[in-house]
């Protein structure tokens, strides 16, 4: 019996991540293997309530730790929503984003302790962590050319802030070689997906599943 | 010049906690301390859509870890916005409720770990942490015939987890006797006022504040 597996895609906003999400679950659904595709934050009805709150809330400010606090409830409400009973029918979760994200983006980006932010996210989680986080990283300026026009919230920041967001995602991922594995966004949507492809493959492969790089 | 000072009214619920919070309030206004009076979750904007899904989400289940999360948020922004100024202007704050109530309601009740809910609280808060607690106590069946009849989301719960909410409260008042003092909740409203004015007293004129309990 293959192992179920928890992969989240992660890293610099207008990298393409989302899109690249999708291209991998539908990929692993055409192998036959059940995949459950969700988003941090979202993809319950309070995380969906949340997000709105986050994305969009710019008729009042919110502190940085709210912030953190309020990915950090989306998150658990996810975990045990979500992504544990799919690890428990022995799924393959994809998770668009996850704790990471609030690591670098509140932490080593927005002057709160990346170590505390990782230990918050062990309650939020129940230490539940991803196999596999690939890290999505490209030259500052390729990203924010692509990045979605209706910037959000999140993506309304300076080009300052994306430096340090870079950094952060850099230096965690460098930490934890392995489970985290930095994947290059530069190249095409099509050459980025044939990388993520590779990555997944071989972990899946460890975990028992029969998987095809071709097609 | 006096201090300003930190002060929440914590404790069960159906033992007057608000009332006494307002009568305090007022009654140290009335010998010209500056009071800020606030309600955790609640009193910013982004706290009272939080306090609404919290207490009135009846519609879907909302996990005990995301419950906590949610509160911890809103305290965030309540220390930043609110509590942090008021201190900095030098005023006297007090807070209906405050971190003990997730590390018992969550914790002892709810079957996270107390410790891990008092330590996600030093991050929300920052440190923060009231010079005076007074955890509202009494006898189960009184509480129950005078809590509130539209019983919110937090009162709608059976009697056996009431039981672990108070043994909660007692066992963490018990562990940090001095900032956290138990106040007998069983006689009137007037009764009790006073013991809070006298506690609270004692207190304020530690700080520097000139007050009377007469009155």
């Amino acid at each position: 019996m293959p192992r179920p597996a928890f992969i989240s895609l992660d890293g610099l906003d207008g990298t393409g991540k989302s899109t690249q999400c999708r291209l991998l679950a539908d990929w692993l659904a055409g192998q036959k293997v059940p995949v459950k595709l969700c988003a941090d934050p979202g993809s319950t009805a309070i995380g969906e309530q949340l997000r709105q709150i986050l994305l969009f809330g710019r008729d009042h400010h919110v502190a940085t730790t709210t912030e953190a606090f309020l990915f950090m409830a989306s998150r658990a409400q996810l975990v045990e929503e979500v992504i544990r009973p799919a690890l428990d029918r022995g799924e393959v979760v994809i998770s668009d984003r996850f704790l990471l994200a609030n690591v670098v983006y509140q932490g080593h980006a927005g002057g709160m302790n990346p170590k505390d932010l990782w230990a918050i996210g062990r309650v939020a989680t129940g230490g539940l962590e991803p196999d596999l986080t690939l890290v999505f990283d490209a030259d500052l300026d390729v990203a924010f050319a692509r990045r979605n026009r209706d910037a959000d919230r999140m993506e309304d920041r300076d080009r300052e802030f994306h430096a340090r967001v870079q950094t952060g995602f850099r230096f965690e991922a460098g930490m934890r070689p392995g489970p985290y594995q930095i994947v290059d966004a530069t190249p095409d949507l099509a050459a980025v997906q044939q990388a993520v492809r590779h990555k997944v493959a071989r972990l899946l492969a460890d975990f028992g599943w029969t998987i095809s790089t071709e097609g």
